[in-house]
């Protein structure tokens, strides 16, 4: 098993990437790791002993945060993001990873490892924290700005998989992200959507409100991109602005310092579990090959993370069952 | 000047909206209010001692809250709604307030007192909270669930004028409710209506975006119904949910107990700053007369507060400058 990662991309790279590469190296002795990007830094960055199961592939070339996504993957032909991409196609890998630029990434996906036949619309899929720590799996949170009903329909038989796939959900709760939970409830998009969800191949439970997400109201939470995002933004900001005035309130006396000492670990254990960029990587479903995105300040542990459940992708034939379930409509 | 409560609309009607009507009219002598439901029930909570401005008109009969809205509004035309609807359509009475079915409360606005020339979607106005207290003034917020870039246009125009009669403010700033704040960002929707925001008689500020709607970063929010709705719905379900896992903390020792009784007044205060509820009544703008919707479990103040919301609508002219406005394009 090979698992392709672009070690040039993410605000910390190359150093933390391959770190995390080496920390994931150790950890799944049966997996290899190539590393794509500047021969000379990665080494730099490996050390004297190099693990057996390690492999540099060179890329004279980077794909910038600020490149603009479709120019930069047609042109940096030998940019770490694109040669990894490269790898997957031809089957020199099964999977790749990488925390640099999204759109590039997403782009990378289409043209350079291709799409499922069948699929409209690829989409990347996060995990949404939930107070329970489980999380909902929502697609699409921001990729694709318009959707069109069938493309819900695809993220929706996507998104299933997924779950039962990596996650092990026998029937995975799948949730129309709506305005309200009746069935009449919604736009144009989301009342089109509701009747080809409910004649899908999944457990479609109706209408979800996006005030009981942080509830785990659904499994599988599928939305427009555009609605998605303004979703998780929201709730974003919500908490962000209330753990701040809490914050100051907490510092307002002496009194309320001492209070604060008392509380404050289990409000950080609070503030963490919103955090939405502490969870893993996302995986870009409807392409004919495994790619992961890592957030861009992605950690040593967020990298051997994002090996691993790339590992668990491969080993239980995601991107197959995606593909078959699709053709078979 | 004469303004028409539905007296038989809300959860705690008719008894709390009388009480608040009495307040209204002990507040504001120059107002007439004109209690429109049920004569002997209405008499029944105005008491012995009937303040000189403040007048009955019977009705027979009642929309209630599960009532379809168009066919409600249609059939029962001696509903107090409807009857409160048809005192501003003859000017009997020059705004009206409803705590009732809001569907059927747009309908008579549309059906009733009839729409603005020019206006393609009236608008049902909500004041959102800030956490300085002043508020952003969002439209829509779910009364139209699709919208064209034209009536994106029309709602940032209605509510610039909305904030500079009723509020006061010089130079409204408006935002465009979007997934980034660069020109380019959003769906077909945004960007189409974002070069019409450009070019109109109002201070556009560009792409707002919803994590920092609570930081008061617009005057006027302007947003298709179906994206406002969920941005409503997440920011109250994520403050919901974290304040009630603060209690959890809270509760879970002696010593997280006392800590909570040093700082919990203050977090009192920021949980009600967060309560969308709290705050007063939402116009009915684009129609050719003031309507006003008091929420449903509105109380005394809620609804003396509405009436002084319509009698300061009624005196800085707000429907006729709308129209002007509307009809200079």
């Amino acid at each position: 098993m090979r698992i392709a990662i672009d070690a040039m991309g993410g605000d910390h790279a190359p150093s933390l990437i391959v770190k995390g590469a080496l920390e994931a190296a150790s950890e799944m002795p049966g997996v290899r790791l190539l590393l794509v990007g500047d021969a000379e830094q990665i080494k730099t960055h490996l050390g004297a002993q190099v693990p057996p199961n390690i492999e540099i592939v060179h890329a004279d070339d980077v794909i910038g945060p600020d490149d603009e996504p479709v120019k930069a993957v047609r042109r940096k032909k030998s940019s770490s993001m694109v040669m990894a991409g490269q790898l997957v196609r031809e089957g020199k890998a099964e999977a790749m990873l990488s925390a640099g630029n999204t759109g590039a990434l997403m782009t990378t996906g289409l043209l350079v490892v291709g799409r499922l036949e069948g699929i409209e619309r690829p989409a990347l899929v996060s995990m949404l924290p939930t107070m329970d720590d489980v999380g909902v799996l929502a697609l699409d949170l921001g990729a694709n700005m318009d959707a069109k009903p069938e493309h819900l329909l695809q993220y929706s038989i996507m998104g299933s998989i997924y779950r039962a796939k990596m996650n092990g959900l026998n029937k995975p709760r799948v949730g129309l992200l709506n305005v309200g939970t009746e069935a009449m409830k919604g736009n144009e998009l989301t009342k089109a959507a509701y009747d080809l969800l409910e004649a899908a191949p999944i457990h479609f439970i109706g209408n979800v409100e996006a005030r009981d997400v942080l509830l785990r109201n659904c499994d599988v939470l599928v939305c427009d991109g555009f609605a998605g995002n303004i979703m998780l933004k929201a709730m974003e900001g919500t908490a962000g602005t209330l753990f701040k005035t809490l914050r100051d309130v907490f510092s307002s006396s002496l009194l309320s310092k001492l209070a604060a000492a008392v509380v404050m670990p289990k409000l950080r254990l609070l503030r963490k579990k919103m955090d939405y960029n502490e969870h893993g990587g996302a995986p870009l479903l409807g392409i004919n090959g495994l790619v992961f995105k890592c957030h861009g300040s992605s950690d040593v542990k967020a990298v051997k993370n994002t090996v691993r459940q790339a590992k668990l992708a491969i080993e239980s034939n995601l991107v197959a069952s995606i593909a078959a379930e699709i053709s078979r409509k």
